[in-house]
């Protein structure tokens, strides 16, 4: 089952700046920081009324968001679907023969079991999808 | 007062092509198509859970939609907020001196009152406010 957005992904070349341009835009507040080491990148979690936008800055050059800014600049990264299982829905595109970047759901922030489609599969839009881990609050 | 977000705008080359990929990726039902005149692009709504996303099509080669597309391709592109007011929000933003591309409110699709912020003053991604018309059920 898909609910709905989870969130959404920018990325940015500097944390500090990204948050106060949503501060000042949007009245953004910031949730929570972390730094994922699997993905070589830096988390802001921002909520803007119901809304979670999570900016993304790499922490090494090889990271997959450096790629990200590199070729296209930063801006809209992906957007993640918030679904009852993550590695049910992977299974269900699989069989459907639909381009996947996962096969296998695996750990993203926050402790949450996510999985990525490839974005040829849904006409240029990376799309995630996380699954919130057993006994999360959310 | 911004609540959250209103839908996620998605420019796309062939509507018909993205309504399939979004309905098996996502389960993503259509709730509307219309025709922007003044914006030059054709709209499907589509509805994934509790998200809204809007695919874009050009009906020009001279839409701001076909620029994109031949600039960056199809992908997301723009965030949209619901607001109280798009004018409060592009007065307040014009006091602080933040760049916009709407300095007055105009009109969207579905009787809406739309105004949009430069990318520039959000880190490369377009942020458009919506305020949903007086009399409209949502």
């Amino acid at each position: 089952l898909i609910h709905g957005l989870d969130h959404l992904a920018i990325a940015v070349e500097d944390l500090d700046v990204a948050v106060e341009q949503w501060r000042t835009v949007a009245g953004a507040v910031v949730l929570h920081r972390e730094v994922v080491v699997e993905q070589k990148v830096r988390v802001v979690m921002l909520r803007v009324g119901t809304l979670q936008i999570e900016l993304l800055a790499p922490t090494s050059p090889d990271s997959p968001v450096a790629k990200f800014l590199a070729k296209r600049g930063p801006g809209l990264h992906h957007v993640a679907l918030r679904v009852d299982s993550t590695q049910t829905e992977l299974d269900r595109l699989s069989a459907a023969d639909v381009r996947l970047i996962d096969r296998s759901a695996r750990r993203g922030a926050e402790e949450t079991q996510v999985g990525f489609v490839h974005p040829q599969a849904v006409g240029g839009v990376l799309v995630e999808f996380v699954e919130h881990g057993v006994g999360s609050e959310r």
